[in-house]
């Protein structure tokens, strides 16, 4: 028996679509052939999204193919075969010798199938910057003379308009991170240890929202009192306190697709000065959607949040949210000031307004959106509360 | 006021003995300065486990100084004095401005602190392998005719054999993929989606056991019929039916380490097959412990689970386990036939015999286990069942 396809969750003319805008930008580069390595571009371009990318693994794109190659480890071919849109004949997987191997590697292997596929290979795009030095390296001496060009951030930048298809399924992820918010406010009570109240977020967030299960677990962060002023803490073995502050990071997950979302919570009623900062922050974070309209810049949104927020008194150092979409975080455009990225329809960002201020003051909300000719579009349903629990 | 300290998982004395272990083999190489980048040896340096690795960050080992540096961007900062067990004047954090900065970032932070603070500075090492290539080339060009050594897996080879203080919390995590496992055998069952199921073995594995929460999540892999020769999908939103076959992995986290586990289940009466498999592969994973002795090898292990399985008419392609520890694991010693590395009291391994052999069939078992004179000491609890649910 052979393995069946899953239900895909988009038609194949939308894999298509991305290809051909990604081959574009291979001629532009003049470049025959894309390996794309990084486990989000792989996504986009397939819809694969198991877990093998702690060993090598690339989709080579070429610009004579319709389809990619998908080269992965051998143990991971069926979940390819079962995953991504592409024919089986199109998944090769390479032997369990190059596992652990000091001498040969799954890279090997990709640039053996690139020596035997393409004849002309006058040159092979890489994603460099994140792959390891010796990699890079391989690649250049083993290529056959090959020139190797840098396309780091060549599929990132595609991925950051999305489709309409994609926007609805960032909405169904959307809804699960608001069901997670909800059930915090919920669980998040005087005498409840911060991993109780974590678990039951954490099952939330996997079981989903309006029939769709989450399909993934993201980054996930609760960072309470006497912890406020830090970000990235899992959880901890403390018990919320009367007057614990409680702040919250997470994301509902489908097909990859993430909508983060971050709340204050405070068990009882909040400090004065966590009052004064969430209205100064809120007001920031409704002038920065007035601005995300089509044709303003990254540095628009930036400079609108932090004018208001400085109104109300504060100031906040980091940028004020990233492009994001599959896994989170996309590696490219900052909502910062100075970064002159032109918003297109659909583009779609983290509004990400954490603010740690010092060693015992932190606060945070934020809101994924979308970028319409009318400003940003917010996916949660969720009001901008400082939920007093 | 200004952050306390966690309760910290480890006394300082563990901390400097792990750090000594460290200085003696910088010395053995020449290096004068260690910058650890791995999250993994970052947490066991230090007992640091937040999640700011997605950002550049290094912790700095000096053979001149006690106590390692750690530089990070600024906002992480409150994290690690908090977690980590070395002087808040130890932690130093970089601005916000080198974030999504082509043109600096946190490695030159990394730099400028060593230029600044080591006046010989002959040799500084690096974990290279785990490093994109700019990053490598930069330290080469800026660290004003420092000689840059490749420390890839120096600590990580330390990391290798644990003391009782980890083997300890190894155990607790051991428990809690225990209670995982037999949380599983009782949600699945016929009409419930495998989303909902895992919901409920996650947040058993927040909880914890025996008092102890989980710290964090580890990977979590349920891949059920159809589905049973794919290794690395996390569930789907399919509903398990009777006859379904479901090849669990995952593992309980206690302050970064792992302690993986993998069972199968059947709902209903295993194929004949399947539980022929499950026979060779109990008394390989047997075979396999018995030879777990100090002073044998991992090959000698490997070998021994073979030609055991071999007897039994199966075979397995790829390696039988790895060294496992922080963060799951470790690029280091495998249980392969060839891998010459001497078994040392307190290693310990995931002896991780998941086989997937053809489109329709795949199989799990493993077990973590401790090296000791006497063979492998696992640390599950569990019958080595195949379980019928």
């Amino acid at each position: 028996m052979t393995m069946p396809k899953a239900s895909q969750a988009f038609p194949r003319a939308e894999y298509l679509r991305r290809l051909a805008a990604v081959k574009s930008e291979m001629q532009k580069r003049e470049v025959d052939v894309l390996v794309v390595t990084t486990p989000a571009n792989i996504t986009y371009l397939s819809g694969y999204t198991s877990k093998s990318g702690y060993v090598p693994q690339g989709l080579v794109v070429s610009s004579k193919e319709e389809e990619p190659t998908f080269i992965t480890r051998r143990m991971d071919g069926p979940a390819a075969i079962h995953q991504m849109f592409i024919d089986r004949d199109h998944v090769i997987g390479y032997p369990e010798e190059l596992i652990a191997n000091p001498d040969r590697d799954g890279y090997d292997a990709i640039i053996d199938f690139i020596l035997d596929h393409e004849s002309s290979r006058g040159s092979i795009g890489l994603e460099t910057k994140f792959l390891p030095a010796l990699t890079v390296e391989k690649f250049k001496s083993r290529a056959g003379g090959a020139k190797i060009v840098d396309c780091t951030n060549v599929v990132s930048w595609i991925r950051g308009v999305k489709s309409d298809l994609e926007i609805a399924i960032m909405r169904e992820a959307a809804a699960i991170s608001d069901a997670g918010m909800l059930k915090a406010a919920e669980v998040i009570r005087p005498g409840t240890r911060e991993a109780d109240a974590s678990a039951e977020i954490i099952a939330t967030l996997v079981r989903g929202a309006d029939g769709r299960p989450g399909t993934d677990l993201a980054s996930f962060f609760l960072c309470a009192t006497p912890r406020t002023s830090t970000c990235h803490i899992r959880w901890t073995e403390d018990t919320f306190k009367q007057g614990s502050q409680v702040n919250l990071e997470f994301s509902g997950v489908r097909h990859g697709y993430t909508s983060p979302l971050m709340r204050t919570m405070s068990i009882g009623k909040p400090a004065d000065h966590i009052r004064r900062l969430h209205e100064g922050e809120v007001a920031g974070l409704e002038a920065a959607l007035a601005a995300a309209k089509t044709g303003r810049t990254c540095s628009d949104v930036a400079a609108a949040f932090n004018t208001t927020l400085k109104k109300h008194g504060f100031s906040k150092e980091s940028r004020c949210g990233y492009a994001v979409g599959i896994d989170w975080t996309e590696p490219t455009a900052s909502l910062k000031e100075g970064d002159m990225t032109i918003l297109r329809p659909n583009m779609t960002f983290h509004l990400m307004l954490g603010n740690w201020i010092d060693e015992d003051v932190g606060y945070v909300i934020s809101e994924t959106f979308r970028v319409t000719d009318a400003g940003g579009e917010p996916f949660t349903k969720l009001p901008r509360d400082l939920f007093e629990v």
